[in-house]
C-alpha cells in the first residue's frame, strides 16, 4: 500500500511537457459567429475598422450650421444675420447646403450640410422666420464630430486574443461589423470516480460521501468558457470505464476524472489512460494539494485524472487545468482570475518543494488594507471551500510566509464581498437569532472557534465580535475574568449576551438512563465531547474534575477524546448512535428531537474591541440585544433561552 | 426645438420612486433548479446542512486505526506490538472493529472502525503478515477527521440572496442537495429606436449609423444575468411602435428602448410608454451623459427609455438599470462591479448638477499604484469605450476632481488587463510592425494624440513611449530640439526610428492636377487637414507659411479648419470626396488606391524618459528597432518606408 509516484513533476514543468507533447497548446479550430452570439467569446482575427466613425460630420448641439467666418465678430450688441436655407434631421440627408450668409437648422447628431464649417447653438440666436440672428461667434469646427475622429477606417481595432465583452460588442456593432471569426472553445468531458461516491439527492450509505468534485468541477469549467459535459460518476468496473474514457475522448478535446488517482487506491486512472492510447506524462505533482495528478495526452487531446478531494481537486483545477482552458480558447493562461494585495498577519510554513495553493479569507482592517488568514482546513474539507475567499501560492522554492508579508490573493469571485461583520467565537443558534432582528444576516460571517478561538481572534484584530461563554470557578462568573487572562484589560468591552439552558442530550426515552454528570464515568455509557476552549467544553471539564477528583478524564469517561466543533455535532453524533450523551443546548435537543437533562443556564456574551465600536455594523449588532423584539424572538424561536435584564449592556470593564 | 424636460430628476431619486411606484424593487418569483442548473442563479432560500459532513470518522492518512492508549510510550527502542484484524477501505464499512491490542488497516479517506480513536502512519509501523510493530506513540484523535468537524447537521450553510458559483455549487453538492431554490432572472424586451439606424452587416446609406445600443444593452443585461431579447431596430412608425413595446411588455419584466429620447426628436418613446398605460415618473434624469432618459411603471413592470447615443446609454445602464436588474435575481444593487483605487493625475470639472459617469483609461505607475485618466471622448464615442477600462462616478454636489485625488474606479470587466506597454503621441502605421516584430502586439496600446500629445504624454509619465515627427524650422532636424523646449532635458532619450515617405494624397488619377503645395491656394481645391500638434500639421503649417507670407491660412486654403486625427481619415476624406487632397503618407496612399505626389521624407522617432527604460516591455521595442527583421518588414509591408542606419540607435542627448 505505499505510494509509488512514478516521479513528482513542478506544475511548471507539466505545463512546459503538455505543451511539447501536443505541439503548443493553443485554440484548435476558428469559427464564424454573428455578433448577437460573440459574447464572452475570444476574437480570432485582427479587426480593422471597415468604416469612419462617425462616418459622417455630425452636429454635437441643436443649432444652425453656418459658416464660421460669416459669425466672426458676432456679439450682443453686433449681432450677425443670417438666412435659414433648410433643415438637417437625424437620419436625414441635409435639405440644403450652406452658402455665405446662409445656416441650415440642425438637430444633434444630425448630418453637418456641405459648406458648413461650424455650428452655432440654439441657445445663442433669435430666429424669426427665415432670418436668424447670431449674436456669438463660433471657432472653424465647433460643435461638430467630425468624420473618422473617432475611428478612422483601416485603424486596429480589436486584435486576435481579445475577450469580446459588452464594450467590444459596441465597438463592433458601430463599425457595422455583424459577423466575427472566434476560436471555437474546448470541448470537455468530467466524469467522477470512486466507489465511496452517491450523487446527490439519494440516501447516502454507510462509509459513502456525496460526489463533490463532478459538480464543482463541472461549474468551474463553465466559468472558465469551455463547453462541458458532466457522465456522472463511473462505473466503479475498469472495462466500463475504460470504454466510457475512450468514448469521451473520442468527441472531447480535454476529458477529465476526479478521484482513483492515490497510488494507494489502485492507479485505476493511470492504467485507464494508458489503455486508451494515451501517453502518460505526468503522475505525481509537486503541488499541496493536489499531488496524486496523472496526466496524458493523445494527439493534440488531453486527459487529466484529478485528485478526489475536493479541494485537492479545485486547486489543480487553478495550476494546471485552468491555463490549458484558457490558452486554448486563446486568452492568456493567466488570465481571468481577478487579484488583490493583502498582507499576512501571522507567520507560517508554505511550500518547501511543492506549489503549494493556499485558500485565504479576508478581513478588511480600518486603515481599507487586506489581511489574508490562511484557512488550515485540510484538502478534505467543503466548508473551506464555501468559507475562503481567494487563495495565496507559494512558490515551490518558498519556506514559509512571515508576518507582514505583502502576498496577492487570487479570487474566487470577481467582485470581492467581504463580509461586513466577522462574528469569530463560540458556536450558539442565539447569534443566528440577532442577525435576523438587526438585519444583518447577509452581511455577516460566523466562524466557529470557540470561546478562546474567539478571545485570540479579539486580540489579533480579525473579529469584530466574538461570542463567549467561558465560567471562572473561582468567582462562577462568566467571561469577566477573561480580559485579564487575554492581557486586554484596556482594549475590551463585554457586552451582556442572553442566557441559555445546558444539560445533557440523549436519545428519546433515554435508554441508558442518564441522570447527570455523574454517569459519564459509567463504563457502559460514551460521550461525544466539544473542542478543547469551547465554553461548553470548559463547563465540562469543570464539572468532571469535581467528580474524578485526580484521575484524568480520558482514562475514564468512555469518548472523552471524541471532539466535535458544534453543538448540532454532538446531537447528531447521539442520534445516529456513535455517543450516548454530550453536554449541549435545550435548543438543539428540541431541533433534534433528543430528550435533555437540564444541568444549568449558562450566559453569553459578546466581547468586542473598543476600536471596532465605531463600526455601524458592530453598533446595530450590539444595539439588537437589549431590544424587546430580540427578546421575543429569542424565548419564541430557541426552547431554554431568554435574555436577561442587562441583555446589551456593557458588564466589562 | 427647445428641449422640454419636464422636470430634471436624479440618478436617486429615480430609484427611490421606481421603487416605491413598483411596491419594492425585488425578485419576482422562485422556482427550483438542478444543481447542474444552479451555476449564477441567486438562491431564494437559506440552506442549512442536512447531514453532517465528513459524515463520518475518517482518516486522513494511510496507516493503522488503534486504540491511542495501546501505543502510549511507543519509541523505536520500545515499540509496541499490535495484531492486525481486518482492514477499512475507502467506500465500504470496515472489516472490523479494533479492540484493545488490535488494528485495523485504513486507507486516507476510509472509516474509522468502532473501537479505535487514532490512526498511526504507515511510515511509523512494521508489518509483518498478522503482526503490526508500532514505533511511535499518537495522540487521541490524531489523523482522524471528524464527523462533523467540518460542517455540522443543522448549521447555516448559504443564506438567501447567495449567488451560486462553483463554490457554493461544492458545498452543495457535499452535502447531498441536488436541488435549490432561486429566483427567477428577470426577463427583458430590447428595442433600438431611430430613424439614423442600419443594423450591422447591411449597407450604410448618407447620414445613417450602425444600431450599437441595441447590441450592447443586449451584451451587458446577459453580463448582468438576466434573460434578453433583442427585436431589433423598431419601424418608424408610431403605432407599430407601440403595440410593438405593448407585446414585449406582456411576456416581459422589463422593456427597455434606446433612442428618440430626446426632447428635439419628437418626445416618441413618452407617448408610447403613456400609450401602453404605463405611469411615466421619470422624464429627464440628472446624469451626464444619459440626461434624455424616460422611465415607467406599468404594474410591477418597468420600461426604461435610454438615450441614444452609445455612451449614454452604456451609463445609464450602470447607474440605473444594472441595480434595479441585479435587485430583481435577488443581489445587492451594487453587486458585481470590481472596483480598484486610483488617483487622478489632472485636475478637471465633473459633476455640478449632474450625477456624471466619466469613462477613465488606467495607467500603472512604477510603484504599483494607478493612475485614472479621465477619456473626454463624448458621448457619441465608440472608440472610447473599447479603450477606457471602467469609469468613476462625480455625484450630484461635486464641483470638480482634483490633481492626485483618490478615487474609485468601477471596472468594466472582472479582470483589469492594464497593457504593458502604453505608446501615446503621433499615429504611423510603422508602430504595428516594430510591435509585430518585437511580439508585442497583445500587451500594448497605442493612442494617437499627435507628437505635441505624446511629449505632453511623457512629460506626465503616462506615456511609456511617444512616437514623434517634429520639425525644427531652424536646423532642419527632427525632434532633437523636443526635450529643451518641453523641459526634460535630461529626463528623456530620443531613439531613431524610421524614415517614411510624405506626399500629397489625391484621387486616382489626380483628376484636380494637384503638382504641390502651391496647389492648396488654388480656390477649386479643397483640402483635408491633420490635426494641431501632429507632426503632419506642423510640416504643412510651415510649407504653408512659407507660401503665404502672413496671409492667415483658413483665409485662403479651404478646408484648412477641417482637421482630422489620423492618416487614414485623410485618405477616407478624399476617397469620399469631401476634400480634393491632404498631406499624408505613401503607404496611406497605396493601402486606399490613392495616387501620391511626393513632397519629401520625414523621420519618425521615439522618445522614452530615462525612467521608463528598465521596463522589459520598452526595451523590446527599442531593440527591434534596429534589428533585421524589422528593416526587412518594414519596407515589405509599408511602401515609402525605410530604416536609416542610426535606427535603434540614441539620437539624445
Amino acid at each position: 500500500m505505499a505510494l509509488v509516484f512514478h516521479k513528482l513533476v513542478s506544475v511548471v514543468e507539466a505545463l512546459r511537457l503538455l505543451n511539447e507533447k501536443v505541439g503548443g497548446i493553443r485554440p484548435l479550430d476558428v469559427m464564424e459567429v454573428p455578433l448577437e452570439e460573440a459574447l464572452n467569446k475570444v476574437l480570432a482575427e485582427d479587426v480593422r475598422a471597415p468604416i469612419d466613425y462617425p462616418p459622417f460630420d455630425r452636429s454635437t448641439v441643436d443649432g444652425y450650421a453656418i459658416r464660421s467666418l460669416d459669425a466672426a465678430g458676432a456679439s450682443d450688441v453686433t449681432p450677425v444675420q443670417l438666412k435659414v436655407v433648410g433643415k438637417a434631421s437625424i437620419g436625414l440627408p441635409p435639405e440644403s447646403a450652406v452658402g455665405p450668409g446662409e445656416a441650415v437648422e440642425i438637430a444633434t447628431g444630425a448630418m453637418i450640410p456641405r459648406g458648413a464649417d461650424a455650428v452655432v447653438m440654439e441657445e445663442y440666436v433669435v430666429r424669426s422666420g427665415d432670418a436668424l440672428t447670431v449674436y456669438r461667434p463660433v471657432a472653424p469646427g465647433e460643435n461638430i464630430n467630425q468624420t473618422g475622429s473617432d475611428v478612422s477606417a483601416g485603424d486596429y481595432i480589436l486584435r486576435t486574443g481579445t475577450l469580446l465583452t459588452s464594450r467590444e460588442i459596441a465597438v463592433l456593432a458601430g463599425l457595422g461589423i455583424d459577423k466575427v471569426k472566434v476560436y471555437r472553445p474546448p470541448k470537455i468531458t468530467v466524469f467522477s470516480t470512486g466507489v465511496e461516491l452517491v450523487p446527490p439527492g439519494k440516501p447516502l450509505s454507510i462509509a459513502k460521501l456525496y460526489d463533490v468534485d463532478g459538480y464543482v468541477i463541472t461549474a468551474m469549467l463553465r466559468e472558465l468558457g469551455a463547453e462541458v459535459t458532466f457522465k456522472g460518476i463511473l462505473p466503479d468496473d475498469y472495462n466500463s470505464m475504460r470504454s466510457a474514457v475512450h468514448e469521451a475522448l473520442e468527441s472531447s478535446d480535454i476529458v477529465i476524472t476526479t478521484g482513483s488517482t492515490s497510488a494507494g487506491y489502485g492507479d485505476m486512472i493511470y492504467k485507464v489512460f494508458n489503455d486508451v492510447g494515451a501517453e502518460l506524462i505526468v503522475h505525481g505533482l509537486k503541488a499541496r494539494p493536489g499531488k496524486p495528478t496523472v496526466i496524458a495526452v493523445k494527439g493534440r487531446k488531453i486527459l487529466f485524472g484529478l485528485p478526489g478531494f475536493p479541494l485537492s481537486a479545485m486547486m489543480n483545477m487553478y495550476n494546471i487545468v485552468a491555463p490549458v482552458v484558457l490558452m486554448m480558447r486563446g486568452l492568456e493562461p493567466s488570465a481571468e482570475l481577478p487579484r488583490v494585495k493583502a498582507r499576512i498577519p501571522l507567520k507560517f510554513q508554505a511550500g518547501r518543494g511543492f506549489m503549494e495553493l493556499i485558500p485565504v479569507q479576508l478581513v478588511q482592517n480600518s486603515d481599507g488594507s487586506l489581511s489574508a488568514y490562511p484557512l488550515m482546513t485540510g484538502s478534505g474539507s467543503i466548508a473551506g471551500i464555501g468559507l475562503s475567499d481567494g487563495f495565496i501560492v507559494a512558490e515551490e522554492g518558498r519556506e514559509y510566509f512571515d508576518e507582514n508579508e505583502e502576498v496577492t490573493v487570487n479570487l474566487f469571485s470577481p467582485s470581492l464581498r467581504i463580509p461586513d461583520l466577522n462574528i469569530i467565537g463560540s458556536n450558539c443558534p442565539g447569534i443566528e437569532v440577532v442577525l435576523r432582528v438587526a438585519g444583518l444576516t447577509k452581511q455577516s460571517r460566523v466562524i466557529s472557534v470557540g470561546s478562546m478561538g474567539g478571545w485570540i481572534a479579539v486580540k489579533r484584530g480579525d473579529a469584530d465580535l466574538a461570542g463567549t461563554h467561558l465560567l471562572d470557578e473561582g468567582t462562577m462568573q462568566y467571561n469577566v475574568h477573561m480580559p485579564k487572562v487575554m492581557g486586554l484589560e484596556n482594549d475590551v468591552y463585554i457586552y451582556r449576551g442572553y442566557a441559555r439552558r445546558v444539560g445533557l442530550l440523549v436519545k428519546k426515552g433515554n435508554p441508558k438512563n442518564i441522570r447527570g454528570f455523574e454517569d459519564l464515568l459509567r463504563p457502559d455509557v460514551t460521550i461525544v465531547n466539544r473542542n478543547k476552549g469551547s465554553g461548553t467544553r470548559v463547563l465540562l471539564d469543570m464539572k468532571l474534575r469535581q467528580l474524578l477528583k485526580g484521575e484524568r478524564p480520558e482514562k475514564v469517561v468512555n469518548g472523552y477524546t471524541y471532539e466535535v466543533k458544534t453543538h448540532t455535532a454532538v446531537a447528531t453524533a447521539i442520534l445516529q448512535g456513535r455517543a450516548d450523551t454530550g453536554l449541549s443546548l435545550e435548543a438543539v435537543a428540541v431541533q433534534f428531537g433528543l430528550d435533555f437533562i437540564p444541568v444549568g443556564e449558562e450566559v453569553y456574551d459578546f466581547v468586542v474591541r473598543k476600536v471596532k465600536l465605531n463600526k455601524p455594523s458592530v453598533r446595530k449588532f450590539l444595539e439588537a440585544l437589549s431590544s424587546s423584539d430580540f427578546s421575543k424572538e429569542l424565548s419564541r424561536s430557541l426552547p431554554g433561552y431568554r435574555t436577561l435584564p442587562d441583555s446589551g449592556k456593557v458588564v466589562y470593564p
